[in-house]
């Protein structure tokens, strides 16, 4: 059964992106290890993530989604070091192997991995106590390209975003809420009234969106590729744009202004305006929410004018949304020049039941 | 909390070994992707496999041992590819993390990356409903090595194989007779009263080796790097020799014929004298146990004398135990001539919930 699944599901359908990339996968069918040929002169970036359901996917979750996402997530990492995919492993732990479950997955698998031309080349499936999916992705990079290091931010430089931090967030309590799961995200039923309400007068058009980010986030690949020549430090927003920016504060030594103006204008340029009433909770949940799979970068004054062509030229949109300075922490500025240190753990609600890096 | 165990069990441990290979681990800690250097004229070679609790290990397994095989297992298909290792990423869930288990696994899983020169270069930590271990292992061999693909077995060439196979499974068979689950393993309780009666009348000091081959294999990346220039096919056994020896019969076009005799000499190297009562079993054992992460190899007849020098140097021992021939099957040979095919279904008996590969 397990060979015959794997046959129908995984192999037959990710053939012929197999063989449209066989110059980079070495090795065929049914061996020990893949084979992969990095081309001379470049670097290998791997990345490995895994999803768990019921803590990264509900059950309930269309499998498309599921694998698509699983995907993304992992090449979002390559987009971040600016990195072009090679290929990918899936190693798939099912608790119960469904057919019309499985023709999802694959599909949404195949979507992710031909609009990325990231062949499947191995990997394994077992059984296990509930799905699970943990995906390695493989891509290269000249020897001449630095991989966009976070310790690589200096002062005077401009941070720049791309999509719209936050609304993955948004998405997140958006598909707590219509399973009525909100109070598991909040420490308190008072917390999740006031969460429910405002995600209750959001507008329709925004709900629609925010899951869209959420369940499908769309890794940011060729905007990485595209960075190279003008990108000092870069990272994929998967933990808040003040969680994330840390890293890079820390790494580069350097402190980080982001502004709040622009910040709320990356969100009326979907919302249209924002409400006075909505503006203080869109910034937190800019700044606190995770699993955006957004580009945030950082980039010399030289090169704004060339970061702006490519902006119009592509999408997602890219806003420049604040500065590198000397001296240490994240600091926001409002449009009266007050600057308020973010501390990180003000903006740790909310949490999801995540994951964390090892180091790499 | 995560972060903390991430550093402690993980991070520090494995920092001087990564300090020893920095040459080939390109990116520090902390980013988004790790990056290798795999070397100029060298090919990858990926393996990525995962083990779940309940499923590929007890619970109450030691966590040393865990790891130290969940690493095994994948540096054993890079030792079936000749591939020389360069290090691997860990995908840990976690149903609760204790840190008695963590320090186990994290000095099992070093102790083996340490022992093959593998260092950790990155990987995530998540939350599950059980401990699960899922690895991705990287290697390289120079582009001038064909990777011992399962096709390239001829007619007239020696089948060799290392170590005695089916000594991990006789070893996994005691693992459940200890907890009285041996009916788990069995179609009847006939059966399972005929498996334990034969379990318990095998000598102690062979429960011991068994249940070492099960809980602790040994990869062998030593001897897949020495047999590059001698092997053709090659391959390591985890599915049993007769399951796996079908894919280079298949792929290669080929039959393959196994002696009795040497295979029984196998166990009595190891045993002292087979009793004829053990025979039949203990073969039926080495044609359908998995798991024994030995490697099986193909190799001109011009090469018998310097395989036989390399078996004299080094562990573990090599045993010729069959040869390649023109047709097609899996053929056991007594000493008196006679030919019996072996269908792979005739030793599929007590196959372990196991694990399948993807196309690789």
């Amino acid at each position: 059964m397990e060979f015959e699944l794997i046959r129908q599901y995984f192999e037959v359908p990710f053939a012929p992106l197999a063989q449209a990339h066989r110059q980079v996968v070495g090795q065929g069918i049914g061996d020990d290890c893949a084979q992969l040929c990095v081309p001379e002169g470049h670097t290998l970036f791997v990345s490995s993530d895994s999803s768990v359901e019921g803590v990264h996917f509900f059950s309930d979750d269309a499998p498309f989604d599921v694998a698509a996402k699983a995907l993304a997530s992992n090449l979002s990492d390559l987009a971040a070091c600016g990195a072009q995919p090679m290929g990918f492993s899936l190693n798939l732990t099912l608790a119960k192997p469904q057919p019309a479950w499985l023709q999802g997955f694959s599909s949404g698998l195949l979507h992710m991995a031909t609009g990325h031309a990231c062949p499947l080349i191995g990997g394994d499936t077992t059984h296990g106590p509930c799905n699970m999916v943990s995906i390695t992705v493989y891509g290269c990079a000249p020897l001449s390209h630095h991989g966009f290091h976070r310790s690589r931010a200096k002062a005077g430089q401009d941070l720049w975003v791309s999509g719209l931090p936050g609304l993955a967030r948004l998405g997140m309590w958006m598909a707590y809420r219509q399973r009525g799961l909100l109070n598991k995200l909040c420490e308190s039923p008072g917390e999740a009234d006031q969460l429910d309400e405002r995600l209750g007068s959001m507008p329709v058009s925004l709900s629609h969106l925010a899951l869209q980010a959420f369940n499908r986030p769309e890794p940011r690949v060729a905007l990485g590729l595209a960075l190279r020549p003008y990108a000092s430090a870069c990272l994929d927003l998967s933990d808040g744009l003040a969680g994330d920016l840390l890293h890079i504060a820390q790494l580069s030594g350097v402190a980080i202004e982001l502004q709040a103006q622009p910040l709320l204008a990356c969100w009326s340029s979907t919302l249209g305006q924002v409400s006075s009433q909505h503006a203080d909770w869109l910034l937190d949940t800019s700044l606190s929410g995770g699993d955006d799979y957004e580009l945030c970068f950082t980039a010399s004054v030289d090169h704004r004018q060339a970061i702006e062509d490519l902006a119009r030229q592509a999408e997602p949109s890219l806003f420049r949304v604040g500065r590198v300075l000397s001296g240490q922490g994240i600091w926001l500025t409002h449009g009266d020049g007050q600057a308020l240190p973010v501390s990180k753990a003000s903006f740790e609600h909310f949490r999801p039941r995540g994951t964390t890096s090892l180091p790499s």
